[in-house]
């Protein structure tokens, strides 16, 4: 049943005006991934023989553009599917979402940082740290919005909540695991972090099991 | 008739952010399209004597952004009018769309490689694959949506489904048929792209008759 | 009374995606022209001194930074007015608007290479076209929708459709105008700008006297 | 009782579009912040034993960038809060929220000056007057639209409408009130900043007192 909140919850105009603004936010972040990759600088005589190479050592920020664009690709679903759950908000809600939105605002920088070094370990670990940090935001969205019913629509199971708190939890604990490979090899990292879409489905079938 | 998806259609509070949010990336790519042609770097002194000239040999630049940004420019155009038909969707339309948006984050970088490197094979072979792959994107979209009525209305007749099929798959195929032609000349593929329409009107006319 | 348009008018959920799409442009050129100001590059030691005159440098630069913005912030106050009397829209209209958006893409790169430019001709001419051709484009779009109530609401008088008419084209005929002087000096060209209110207000007097 | 204003009050999808183009200025300016921070340029070799040091010596602008996040944020929930009690809307309202959005258009070139600049007095002032600013711009339109209940609902209490007076000319004065500060010390500003909220909560209840 629906608990009464701190700060009283308000009309449904403000809260697509709070879903708009994300929207705009991740939509901007998504697209300025890209932006960063530079393209190579070469003398006009040159060009013909050397862009081929110089474009192939811009692979590790491509593929860093397209793990990111899949990051936030990712996040924007999560943030779709549960907001739609979300019938009144507060003024804590809005906090959160803010968090959120200030580690999607990064990772057009974390993203850019790792596509220059994919092998020095601090940028790995700032890369990593930012991903997770973004899960967890996420995951306290949903904890705070569905803690008894607070601010969602009070038809939803407990399972089906109980299953998403799960859920939003393990993506970004795998992240943290993935975290002393950083001291190993990048190759490990992305492996770990392949990994995680299992690790969440095994989670959610262990934890969830009646 | 409406066949059920996999994932069960939701509400159009939904649909319309998915609209949404494909707007802002589509607006925001359009708009960085020009962020990247450089104001050139000139001596104030010499700026009077030197600019002319130095406009002059951002021509390529000021002209790949103007074909992107009817390229961008077209595919909004369609994105709206195909979406117009949509009704329902799942998370596949979704990650598909989000394919769609990724070839449309791409363009502003391919346009600026381009741009400073217009007679260089490599470069425009990159163009013209992003470009072919954000059509064939499109086409999926619709494939999918329009498939057995998945997600459209199902009171749009079989003939006009068909016809946008066959126009969204002509157009990208158009790009693909100039890739050879990189080669050999850069006009010759713009030729080819220009003609892309036309090709778009005939199949159309052929593969329709009844 | 309305005229039937080529492309069959159609509801307002798409009309109201186009305004979205154009606000959404609007929004990210008007932020990008304060992008393109570039902090100065000095010594950390030598910072405390020469930070002043470095920034007193860039004065041209936040002049047309501050100028542009009143540009853009004008027209979308234009867009806003005159689409809410627009309550149809075709392909043409699309078309027309995309133009529209068009010169509104390319202020950032024009205020960028005025304020870098501030006293060369072809700066100045380049900075006045693309803002008259912004002008002529929301003229175009307001001629198109209007004629014979084409696209807008069928109680609005035919002297208020005049005087929009009169206003839209009058204010970039100004920016022409102006053109002449930007071989005499910058501040000639500015004083003709801000003249160019007065020629609207003058105009709708004299053309719509009865 | 409401007031009849200058320009007669329109209709609310007028108003829906004003709060949107808003929330997309702000949702870019906010998401830009954090493109300026530049990734280190170093060379592939020394990039292991390099790196840790150069992020260390940009943690000004992570810091600055930072700071501005939470002040864009903040302001967003304001214009949130204070838009969601106005329902009319005349040309001088649009006029005072594009000086809001100026000011918030500013917010990434300041932010950027203050994160390379950090302890330059001028790079201080200037960020502490772009923030004032943008505070006095929102106080600004708050007392437009509150007065005499010009565009406001006619339901809402007058104390709530002092009190939303009282913290939205405050915040901006202690800015202000920091200051001279500049000249002393950074520490001694972000202290001064940090105490503002404390500053509003002291004058709300001194002022509303009854």
């Amino acid at each position: 049943m629906p608990k009464k909140a701190n700060h009283p919850p308000e009309e449904s105009l403000g809260l697509e005006r709070i879903v708009f603004f994300s929207d705009a936010v991740m939509a901007i972040a998504i697209t300025l991934l890209a932006i960063d990759i530079r393209v190579p600088e070469i003398e006009p005589a040159l060009a013909v023989a050397e862009l081929p190479a110089q474009l192939a050592a811009i692979t590790p920020n491509l593929l860093t553009f397209f793990i990111s664009f899949i990051v936030i690709g990712i996040y924007w679903i999560s943030h779709h599917r549960y907001f739609s759950y979300i019938k009144r908000y507060d003024t804590r809600l809005m906090l959160l979402n803010l968090m959120f939105l200030f580690f999607i605002a990064c990772m057009p920088f974390v993203a850019s940082l790792l596509g220059r070094f994919p092998s020095v370990p601090i940028a790995l670990v700032t890369y990593t740290l930012a991903v997770a940090a973004l899960g967890i935001s996420m995951a306290l969205i949903w904890r705070y919005a569905s803690n008894n019913y607070r601010l969602i629509e009070p038809n939803l199971d407990t399972g089906t909540i109980r299953t998403i708190n799960i859920r939003l939890f393990v993506a970004p604990l795998m992240f943290l695991v993935a975290l002393p490979f950083a001291f190993v090899s990048t190759l490990a990292v992305i492996v770990v972090w392949w990994l995680s879409p299992l690790a969440v489905i095994l989670a959610t079938r262990l934890l969830t099991r009646k």
